[in-house]
């Protein structure tokens, strides 16, 4: 059987036909017309579907399921969104609007879920009881799978280490608190830091890779300048990679997965740069426990395609 | 059946004997002849179980189990003690010195699981799915269960929310790390916050209060000098219930438990002056839900007995 997985991102629906093996047979990116519309919603859903079966040359007989990642909280139980922080969309039964038309079953997941959830079966997770991938992005995502099941808590909202206060009274947080993680350690937050850096060293060569990149201040901007050898890019670089790493070894202190990996795209930096930092600093700061225990710290393998191939094995897990 | 379970301290075996619904039927407490000697302590364990079992009236052929509740790391598959920080215990099979002796089966398990298990089964957890107990005392805790289970992660070193950085670079922790969330908010962190308060304030109500106590400085000196008006104490106060807030409301936003169970000394004073300005805090600092999927956030009802009583259940947890 086959399987398709759909990422609802802002603007665009991305989605993927899997094979049993969580492979890629065929990606489709469509617009929403009008994402706050359930019923435009799931039109949108229904074709990618039927688009993506033709496209990738299997009848819809031999689509098992469709899984759906929402960047938000999901109701998994009746397959509904509840609530996304960046989209206007609230309480839309999408399994009941999608069958009905489609006479196919709808998973829907949190999409850090899914992205965990496809590291696990087809990425960095592979051979890992426990998992745990960290997307630093926008805010911070994670997706924890313990003893291979996602972990949802008791409401379906667990795992918001993004939103755990790491710094005490410390930047204000759109979600109510001071001090949150991602406040600290997202790529939006490495941006700020290299703007800051930036307005105050107008000469550093810092300065200049961002002036060299039409003002434009990006996650790679303090990495690039850090190469170059200057000494404020690499201030940003330290104090970003300190912040992950105080915030990963809470995750690991709390977890203890077997694998924790890092996503998005600041994960897509070095070794020496990043990871190499990272893990002696999450290695000091840790409990410590017999070698063989330790929670082994790696890069994302699936990229941008993760959250589609979670989706799809949404159903697929189900089978098993 | 009955079941015995026994609390291992820092100079004091403390055992239980418990029936199938977690009532404490006899209670003894024993000093360990030498803690660090696998032998003595077999010993111990031995001579406490069969005493226990003579007083509560109750043959040997009908007790199933016995449980050991250790301030530390443990095996749980094999029944061994692998570390304790504050006692000389390393690498201790504990289950097959046990069986050799005695011929029960011995569960080993970490003592603040034990007591999440106790009151999850037999006080302010039961009926919730997902529990969580936080045991304020010399360092901070954390006992999880997740559907139904005690969580150990990977290693069975899961769940070490008291060194969870909240307060980055902030104070160190003899773990390695800085800024420990038991620094902060642990029944040893309320009594040096009040010490200081108290020397920065030698003519306060909360220094009068010390001083009629002999000059000892308790985990209750804060809450009396509030009590009688005192600004100095109050400000202790509030310090203290503001880092304790922020630590529960990651453990919230991570785990989101049906209910969460404060225990420890700390947790007897009054909800006016502990409980419900923590609820309040924690309320304000999580991800917000709808009410009824909110965690409960209560006073731990089983006391001191927790341990001995959860260690007691490890067996009958097993049989259900």
């Amino acid at each position: 059987m086959n399987y398709i997985g759909i990422d609802i991102g802002g603007t665009n629906l991305k989605a993927g036909l899997v094979d049993e093996d969580g492979l890629l047979l065929a990606v489709k990116t469509m617009k929403i017309r009008e994402v706050s519309d359930p019923d435009a919603l799931t039109d949108t859903l229904v074709a990618l579907t039927r688009e993506l079966a033709q496209e990738g040359g299997v009848p819809m007989e031999e689509i098992a399921s469709v899984g759906a990642g929402v960047p938000g909280v999901v109701d998994i139980r009746t397959g509904s969104i509840v609530y996304t922080c960046n989209l206007p969309l609230r309480n839309i039964p999408l399994r009941k609007l999608f069958k009905r038309r489609l006479g196919l079953h709808l998973y829907v997941e949190n999409d850090a879920n899914c992205a965990a959830l496809a590291e696990f079966h087809a990425g960095a997770g592979q051979g890992s009881k426990r998992f745990v991938t960290i997307t630093l992005g926008t805010g911070i995502g994670a997706g924890i799978i313990h003893n291979g099941k996602i972990f949802h808590g008791g409401n379906g909202m667990a795992g918001e280490v993004g939103h755990t206060c790491i710094d005490y009274q410390g930047l204000p947080c759109p979600c109510g608190r001071r001090g949150c993680w991602e406040q600290y350690a997202s790529a939006s937050a490495l941006k700020r830091f290299t703007a800051q850096a930036q307005l105050g060293n107008p000469d550093s060569i810092l300065a200049r890779v961002i002036r060299e990149h039409d003002g434009h201040v990006s996650g790679q901007s303090a990495f690039m300048a850090a190469r170059l050898g200057d000494p404020v890019g690499q201030q940003v670089c330290d104090m970003y990679v300190g912040y992950l790493a105080a915030g990963i070894a809470n995750v690991v202190n709390i977890f203890q997965p077997d694998t924790l990996a890092i996503g998005g795209g600041v994960s897509n930096e070095s070794d020496e740069q990043l990871l190499h930092p990272l893990q002696q600093l999450v290695e000091r700061e840790t409990i410590p426990c017999s070698a063989g225990k330790k929670t082994r710290i790696v890069k994302a393998q699936l990229g941008n395609q993760a959250g589609i191939i979670g989706a799809a094995l949404l159903g697929k897990k189900k089978r098993i």
